[in-house]
């Protein structure tokens, strides 16, 4: 804590880089009370805004200008990690249509620690962008917060949590994506259709598992809660929930992971143990990654307009610095089957029972 | 032409962001001149400087300033395209430590085409950027020219042709790579090893295939031309390679590709005759991104560390940026065969010939 200290008195030090948050924490009261002091609102006791006042005074503390003729010509992307090859999809998007309008795209990752992400607000100061596009929710409260105080325009793509209402969010239809791959096993015969799902935490996991399970309902199938295993959206955490589906009693005859990457893992599994996709069985992903056109099998899969997504955010926050309208609050853009070689009708039962 | 020309006269009429080459071109003289006309040579005539110097005075070119004082806390980072998962692998390793220096990363693809380029061009001198760092030369010699006058340090990743002498170069050791692969499918006991190359205009393409040509050479294999097959790094081509060395009269028994795309590309074209990786053909690609862990069978490739490629590169240009010394010209970080399961001896011979 004392180093953090000594560095955050470095920096406000050296180029009046002091963010609300520091001065919040220096005052020993919470953020929204700083920016009620910023604001000029009168709803802050005499004590507390003048204590306040005083560390903004003392810290150089700057009010980013919103003046339009001083637009620094930049709107910053921020990712949790680079690590995914989705990413370049979104990056690709919010390039292509930022580039055009002769703006700068600053790609940053935070890594879910909040270090990082003070830096990145610090550096976001310092350079002034005019607005930012947050990917799956990277920032958490305060510094949403902070930007809405600094007056930088946000838009947030595919929200972790309940969304502020405030922000203009672009997401794709997960609902029905999730709906349509598991109506796609269903019509090709499955009963047993076991769901590697996303974080629970994050809305569009959420969404994709409930989608998979009104196809389920609708079809007069009971869900059962034994084949839905939480995935992280990552290869290695398919491979494992794989291998949970493959250990149950009675396994699944399909498969339908929530990212193409789990998707991929699965089929690493399932070709360890000598089964075959989609012979043995099915898996369907999400998210229509380049590669999975070429992966074995060529992967069933829910497209994602990531590219289209990234291409949204961006003319969402370049209007929105431009002062012009806002958008609606919340855009979803359409997701689409992609039926390719990973999925087949499953394979005759075991026992010998009489066929349906 | 003439909108061209329009849209260039309003962008310089705008906020003076005027180029070298708009001067060049209205003077009807050639990028150089204009530049010893700005850094006040003597070997230009008189008439020219004359005209060169009232254009530049009519459209308000300003030579960009290299006082440390006005540092934007900017780096750019130009791709020719964001369309592979390799991208997002250097856009790591850059964001990371331009992120830690408090600097920005302000990420362009211009497509190999020159609007683009000229586009960036003018949005890079409106920002100011401290620095640039290009993945594989994504810019012509004339905007080259244009950033060594406007003084931008300049650093580039994996240079397409003959490289500057006087800008520094981050690579990979792709001639190791490309021997480290062919010998290890040589000591597997291959003897017929096709070849999935890159463009050859690329020096890491040549890099590589001169690799495979020495480890061949090495062991007393002749080069055999017709199994040596151009791509041009993605799947598409790897499947188009990979099937007309299945339609050579006697085809390789293994395929070293020259990148993990093509590799795939590979595998795909031989799932779909029916052939298995690796009993009936051994494929090794080059790369090593995090997916290929995951393709079926995972695949056995050369690691080429992009992360740190882009770390490199990001340290270099800071380090230009802040007038510290200049690093060796040419840096090239190691490479690494990472064996995996889609590499195995070969198989029988088919014709009842005695075995060696």
């Amino acid at each position: 804590m004392a180093t953090d200290e000594a560095r955050a008195e470095t920096v406000s030090g050296r180029r009046g880089r002091v963010t609300i948050t520091d001065i919040a924490r220096r005052a020993g009261v919470s953020v929204p009370t700083v920016s009620r002091v910023v604001n000029g609102r009168s709803d802050v006791s005499p004590g507390t805004r003048a204590r306040v006042e005083e560390l903004l005074r003392r810290h150089g503390y700057r009010k980013r200008a919103a003046a339009p003729g001083r637009r620094a010509a930049l709107i910053d992307l921020v990712f949790n990690d680079l690590d995914s090859p989705w990413a370049v999809e979104i990056i690709r998007g919010v390039e292509e249509v930022a580039h055009a309008a002769g703006v700068g795209t600053v790609v940053s990752a935070i890594h879910g620690r909040s270090g990082d992400a003070r830096q990145w607000m610090r550096n976001l100061r310092a350079r002034a962008s005019d607005g930012v596009v947050v990917v799956t929710s990277a920032l958490d409260p305060v510094l949403h917060q902070e930007l809405r105080i600094l007056g930088v325009p946000l838009v947030v793509v595919d929200p972790a949590g309940a969304p502020d209402l405030d922000v203009p969010i672009v997401g794709a239809a997960n609902h029905s994506g999730g709906r349509a791959a598991t109506e796609h096993l269903l019509a090709l015969g499955h009963r047993r259709i076991g769901l590697i799902a996303g974080p629970p935490r994050l809305l569009c996991s959420r969404a994709r598992r409930d989608g998979y399970r009104a196809a389920l309902e609708d079809a007069g199938v009971a869900v059962d809660e034994s084949l839905v295993v939480p995935g992280d959206f990552r290869h290695e955490s398919g491979f494992a929930a794989c291998a949970t589906l493959l250990g149950l009693p009675e396994p699944p005859t399909a498969v339908f992971a929530a990212s193409d990457q789990m998707a991929l893992g699965a089929i690493e599994a399932l070709r360890r143990r000598g089964l075959r996709v989609p012979q043995d069985m099915s898996v369907v992903g999400f998210d229509d990654l380049p590669e999975v056109r070429w992966s074995a099998p060529p992967l069933t899969t829910v497209r994602q307009p990531l590219a289209d997504m990234g291409r949204q955010a961006a003319r969402a926050v370049l209007r929105r610095t431009r002062g012009e309208p806002a958008d609606p609050p919340r855009t979803e853009l359409g997701t689409e089957l992609i039926v390719r070689s990973s999925t087949a009708p499953p394979p005759p039962p075991v026992p010998a029972t009489p066929s349906r």
